[in-house]
């Protein structure tokens, strides 16, 4: 990804809560990278601790958390997502350093942002930053998770394309201005699938540093990029329906679920561990249902005579940030413990 | 709930799985409880160092998990989950100290346990354990979960009194051995609902601590009896929609939702706090969406005039007990924290 923002002249600021660990932050250090997203103030915080001193926070910023935002703020270049009025106003009485402003842009995700053709209130939020110095605008954050939804390739394309034509719009719009704002994109499908970048100036993706089932399943990457698995001991057998019961439950891997090629709601693929890594996962083999702690793998008779109780499978992840989320450090296959937020 | 154990003659063993907190614990205890489920060593070990000296572990064993075990089970009485013979000579031979034996029962729910018409697998293990004085065999344990799809209360009471009838007829297939094995079931909305518990001589509800929207919808309480709200600041509004976005997202309040009256996907009711607690829900307003941190609350125009950016709005969960794991404490509307695991 560093190399693919390279060749196209982007500034590339991965989102960092897919990991939240400053050991695989230095990964990225090591790569070029030098700025950085989060989705929170405690993990703007964390990360700044760990030596990083650009960081964006994309996510609407959250007026009760001022006093935060100021402490971090005071340390590092901070940029903050706005997109409001009410909000401008509040962090422009209440700020006590310098930070950077992203407008957040809705074009077609529908989730927040102010949408791309309103440009009346996004003049007026950009008028208004204008009068404090301690606002210093830098562009327009998009967030496509529309492509979530998209059903191929080209459909995550159009998507891209039509996000982007209508920031581009946005920008001409506000061209007598001395703004010069950047065009800031998110989404880890775009990012990985779209090789025309023209038009964008940063990219954020963060998923792709695991990737997961729901990227795999979009076409953003092969099932043998998928980095992350969560290891789950297997408790109890069911012959009579091939069923495979994990310590591994909605607590562990989260809510994301996919649907798959036989219409079944799928939380996650399986594979076998070996001494290196995993293989591909295990045919016609998927986690059909999650409570609090429990996993039920479904399976063939054929892949259910070879796993046994006290057995470590891994789970191949729907959503790997979630899953990540809620770990408290990740172990690779040389044995080391890499320690993450918690 | 205790008293309904004592009115009808229970052993009344709540599942601590759903606060997960020692204060709260105290509660319990306050009201006569000496005895605790919970679903983790991790759990066991921290509720044993909080003074509880007769724990179940109600999830099927681990046994990759057993030095734990062990250390946990040379503390207090302890109780485990048995649902295979591989697993029972497994333990048979590793533990070290005296421990309960609960068979997991499975009468209809098919999550997991072994098939209460299964009698051949169950004498087998029975027959197993009885070699081993360190397995002191206590009873036969099931959770309906199936309750939870139940469509109204008397299919939960039918769900109910099918199960209890399927354990009662394996404990009368073993009359003539000197097991004297107890009866126990979990689910909240059976406990909430049945006043008839001929047959049953334990009970091992969590959740009703909380109570949450599920079990109101369930008729397992009254939206008032819902004890438990996660705060969320507003961050953003979108007039168009009538939606409000706020800072709770799915690494919040969890994975769980419900369908409601009107079909749409519902994770969460809403409430506003005054300064002793809340008020009932805001009529048709409730979290439409999840992203990992980003909550989408759907509601009607005039209630949309009504709700600020920065304000901090109460999200009832769809299953407490989920989205309570997620947090670090809870707050008292008297301003206190109560620590719980995390």
């Amino acid at each position: 990804m560093a190399t693919k923002a390279r060749a196209n002249n982007l500034i590339f600021r991965p989102h960092f809560k897919t990991h939240q660990s400053a050991v695989i932050g230095e990964w990225f250090r090591e790569a070029g990278v030098s700025c950085i997203t989060v989705s929170s103030v405690t993990m703007a915080e964390y990360f700044a601790d760990a030596g990083w001193q650009d960081i964006l926070i994309a996510f609407p910023v959250n007026i009760l958390e001022i006093d935060q935002i100021n402490r971090v703020a005071q340390k590092i270049n901070l940029s903050l997502l706005l997109e409001s009025i009410e909000t401008a106003e509040y962090i422009a009485k209440k700020l006590k350093h310098k930070v950077g402003i992203y407008l957040k842009i809705d074009t077609g995700n529908h989730r927040t942002g102010i949408a791309s053709e309103n440009t009346d209130a996004i003049q007026r939020v950009l008028d208004y930053i204008q009068n404090f110095s301690n606002l210093s605008f830098i562009g327009f954050l998009t967030h496509s998770g529309n492509t979530y939804s998209a059903k191929s390739r080209v459909e995550i394309l159009s998507i891209h394309r039509g996000s982007v034509n209508q920031l581009h719009n946005l920008v001409s719009s506000f061209k007598n201005t001395n703004l010069n704002p950047i065009i800031s994109i998110g989404d880890t499908p775009s990012c990985s699938i779209v090789t025309d970048f023209r038009g964008v100036d940063e990219i954020r993706p963060g998923n792709f540093i695991f990737y997961d089932v729901m990227q795999y399943r979009l076409g953003s990457c092969t099932v043998n990029d998928i980095a992350v698995a969560l290891a789950c001991p297997v408790v109890a057998k069911h012959p009579e329906r091939n069923e495979i019961v994990i310590y591994g439950g909605a607590v562990h891997l989260s809510k994301e679920s996919i649907i798959d090629a036989d219409e079944m709601s799928n939380y996650g693929l399986i594979v076998k561990f070996h001494k290196n890594g995993w293989d591909i996962p295990i045919p016609k083999t998927y986690v059909r249902a999650l409570s609090q702690e429990h996993g039920i793998i479904h399976t063939t008779e054929q892949q259910f005579s070879k796993i046994h109780v006290g057995d470590i499978v891994g789970v191949l992840p729907v959503h790997s940030c979630l899953t990540a989320h809620q770990m408290k450090e990740y172990r690779t296959f040389d044995d080391k413990r890499i320690q993450k937020m918690h």
